[in-house]
């Protein structure tokens, strides 16, 4: 029977980031993130598919920002439940706590051409998963395609600010403030 | 010495389609597709890195939609400086030629997540030579990264759109209705 192990996907994740760190993704096999982490094998494939899989999380982030979204009040115009979905995710995924894991996990996948690929199909996935919850409040099927591309284009621009100001600002309201920037980029398009 | 091979890239490309929905795409080797194009191994790396590649061609795209870009009128907003761009892509890769091949790739690629990935990681690069582009039009940056990714957005939509048309329908034509139906969402966003 499997045992209950505290935070085994965190641990899991950082000790995979040491070891991409320092010997390379190539370099680092499944049994090594597993020993380093003081975890078994089994463990690892409980809590992901492959050794790529350990920086992404198990599409979390898709419920996550689905449900913030269709949870805005009815009135709220597409990219306002779009801003929704941004706060929840400076809430639960880039916070303070986590800031420096962001930054490793951005650098180690920057170095990578294979992290890089799963990284560019996990966003169409993040994309087309705020699409279909803008089309479940109603959204006509092009104004649901156009707001989650904008999001998550502010999403992006919101990321790369957070992660160069010092400590203590907040995802959501940087990322609030992207969105306006976005969105009155679009009128000079 | 490299013997001179008429269309060869084209060749193994066409033939790598065959094999791969033939056998699939994790059964079909380099050599495989080689042979089946009549062409050595050592042709085949003259012109594509890796067995995932040879569906990729090598950045030509990237180059073509920057120069459209480059050449529009220097009053042309970025939005059309970007139309300009998808009217090279329809003269250039979506002709009515190519139509057959086209569609062949696309249902490969969305039978394999490996070349899922790979597509999305091109996409992500499309997208970048577009912005570097309007970027040097003296775009500012963030309009430019809005500008790239509603193009981005509008071709994607052509593509479906002429997908599902019956032959003779220009590219170019599609795209620039796309591109004015994806402008006029963004002001019910």
């Amino acid at each position: 029977m499997a045992r209950w192990e505290p935070n085994a996907a965190e641990r899991l994740a950082n000790a995979a980031l040491d070891l991409f760190a320092e010997r390379g993704y190539e370099n680092t096999t499944v049994i090594d993130i597993a020993q380093r982490a003081g975890l078994g094998k089994s463990t690892f494939f409980r809590h992901f598919q492959d050794k790529r899989e350990v920086l992404f999380g198990r599409g979390t982030m898709n419920g996550l920002l689905a449900e913030a979204i269709a949870a805005a009040p009815s009135t709220a115009a597409p990219l306002e439940a779009v801003a929704h979905a941004l706060d929840a995710a400076g809430r639960e995924v880039f916070t303070s706590a986590r800031r420096e894991f962001t930054a490793r996990r951005q650098a180690v996948i920057a170095a990578n051409p294979e992290l890089q690929e799963r990284e560019a199909l996990k966003n169409l996935s993040l994309i087309a998963s705020m699409t279909d919850a803008l089309r479940q409040r109603g959204v006509p099927d092009l104004t649901a395609r156009v707001a989650a591309e904008l999001g998550a284009l502010a999403s992006t621009i919101a990321y790369e600010r957070w992660s160069q100001t010092t400590a203590g600002d907040d995802f959501s309201e940087i990322a609030r403030q992207a969105l306006n920037d976005v969105r009155a980029s679009t009128a000079s398009c």
